[in-house]
């Protein structure tokens, strides 16, 4: 695909985006005053309700058909010693999540969901027959030294994320779990987050895989030059995913925007998938409305993503480990609220006198 | 069974609590350091995987036979006009738990659980196959103006509650989920938060199902009248219970004893689970060491025990509908927890590089 059709592809995947359903929300409400509990007595899982009848049309919603997606790649500015880990366990974890190893699977086991592994810019070579082959460039550049991306790769790897998305949605799909796996990612993540909101780099900046208090000084050192090196611009958020972004970010920004398009409710995992959000919404602000925050993490960029968004996370359990985690075990909670909306029985059925 | 024998009964019960296994803690905190994550980056999760190899004496625990006990019994009080909703509600939704139609049953099932439901106290006659019929009175009496139950038959209710966690866990069980029913018992449980943990009952005293402001400076003066009228002890927690407590607070408090006892894992739900979890640990303070706080809810006395107790919620989502919703929902993330703890690849086995 061409960069001219790339943009053309995920213009109209972003225009196509509609607003919630208002109508299947009223009924949505009109329901949960029916059942037999006091009305607002499940909090949240009733708003968790309300809000997927809108993103999906119906008045009683399923997630049953449940995926957590993947992408894992690396960052160039692994170059300049900004992660606690080596640049070769982008590799070596991919391959673990394949072979059902990581905490991505066993948390995604315990609420049922698949898992889909997509390489979209590892820079060793990974072969596993269930790896979704997509790379775009055997990792970013040092976006401390120029830009991390081409508008080409950045453009590609958000097409990658998008029809990821979609050929999940052709095959069954209810909802959508953002996972990643990036050395290096939250120095990316921390990057998008100063220049899309505002704030400066130390504010947003955290310990990622667990750096030191030097090495956290050295982080946001990185970041300060990557984002004076490439004077990147927060009213162009898809040029600044390419100048200080990575290929995972890019694809998951993507996948935000089909899963939108699609109607699909996604669930946002932590900091890194957050940063995708970020740049997928001030892009195409409709898509927010798609979005539920599974987790906040200890990253302190995220929550400052999450009140710029205005989302509320569901979790809050000190989670900073990625790969989708932290939004597979919100999937729980999402679950209970759609089974509890949909199997309850009302206050007539039932027999129970309402007050 | 005599009031003495019932004494000597949980007596033996709770002497028999024994401290966690700091051996099989430790084991646990060597193995989370050995699995494919950065050290603590699954945050609670890896807290949660510790405390239960504690309780259990396991490395690797599983909780894989859950249930949801729901204690339901009526409450004299009622007839000072003290919840929004009509006493005959508790044997209603009680049937509404049997066959199925409660928010409890959805999310019991959404997390793989299964229902016990116990009359300990309904006013009323319920009849249905799957209850377990052990009435101790029906309901207790008015606590404004005296005792709300006898002190055999709040020893009664905790000896329904022992035993019945105790046929559980012959039959297979790793972990109980503390679930209750009853119209009236959100001011019981103010009462009892008030006692003993020194609050006035202003502070300790919520809306329950819903009251309004004048109800609500009601409910709090019938609480107030209570505690003048009984003068209860805080230094005497089984004669609080009698005094201003409830039948299935009773049964919980010996639920939760026995459930210590046999080392099995209590999930709390809301503020009446944890009321009577105040008075188990205070009459044997070890039992503090087999709780898990599920969820923390809007009754503003929830809070006040959590923190007398130095619990910390899992989960924090506006809840307050009580049934054992909140404890069942945080069934999820204890699963997910142990799931991880249990399945993930060591760095070793994985072939990833550690730091």
């Amino acid at each position: 695909m061409t960069e001219e059709d790339a943009l053309r592809y995920l213009t109209a995947l972003g225009d196509g985006i509609v607003p919630l359903d208002v109508d299947a929300m009223a009924r949505a409400r009109a329901r949960q005053a029916r059942l037999t509990k006091p009305p607002g007595s499940l909090g949240r899982l009733e708003e968790i309700a309300v809000q997927i009848a809108g993103m999906t049309g119906q008045e009683r919603p399923s997630v049953a058909r449940r995926a957590v997606v993947v992408m894992a790649a690396d960052h160039g500015v692994t170059q300049e010693g900004v992660s606690a880990y080596p640049a070769e366990v982008t590799a070596q974890m991919a391959l673990n999540f394949l072979r059902g190893g990581a905490a991505i699977n066993a948390i995604a086991g315990s609420v049922g969901a698949s898992v889909t592994v997509v390489d979209v810019g590892i820079a060793s070579e990974v072969s596993h027959p269930a790896l979704l082959a997509r790379k775009v460039a055997p990792g970013t550049a040092n976006m401390a030294a120029g830009p991390a991306m081409t508008q080409e790769q950045s453009l590609s790897a958000m097409v990658v994320g998008a029809e990821t998305l979609e050929a999940l949605v052709d095959e069954g799909l209810d909802l959508v779990a953002t996972g990643e796996m990036g050395i290096g990612n939250t120095t990316a993540a921390s990057a998008l987050t100063a220049v899309m909101t505002g704030r400066s780099p130390r504010e947003v900046t955290g310990r990622g895989t667990g750096v030191d208090d030097a090495q956290l000084a050295h982080k946001v050192a990185v970041i300060e030059q990557a984002i004076a090196v490439n004077a990147p611009d927060a009213n162009d958020p898809l040029g600044t995913l390419a100048k200080v972004g990575g290929l995972e970010i890019a694809a998951l920004a993507g996948l935000i925007l089909a899963a939108a398009r699609r109607r699909i409710p996604v669930l946002l995992d932590g900091f890194i998938a957050s940063s995708a959000a970020l740049i997928a919404c001030a892009w195409r602000p409709l898509a927010r409305e798609y979005l539920l925050a599974g987790h906040v993490s200890v990253e302190p960029g995220h929550q400052i993503i999450l009140e710029h968004l205005g989302l509320r996370p569901l979790l809050s359990l000190e989670m900073r480990l990625g790969e989708g985690t932290g939004a597979a075990l919100a999937l729980a909670v999402v679950d209970a609220a759609l089974r509890a909306h949909d199997e309850m029985a009302t206050f007539d059925e039932a027999g129970v006198s309402d007050r």
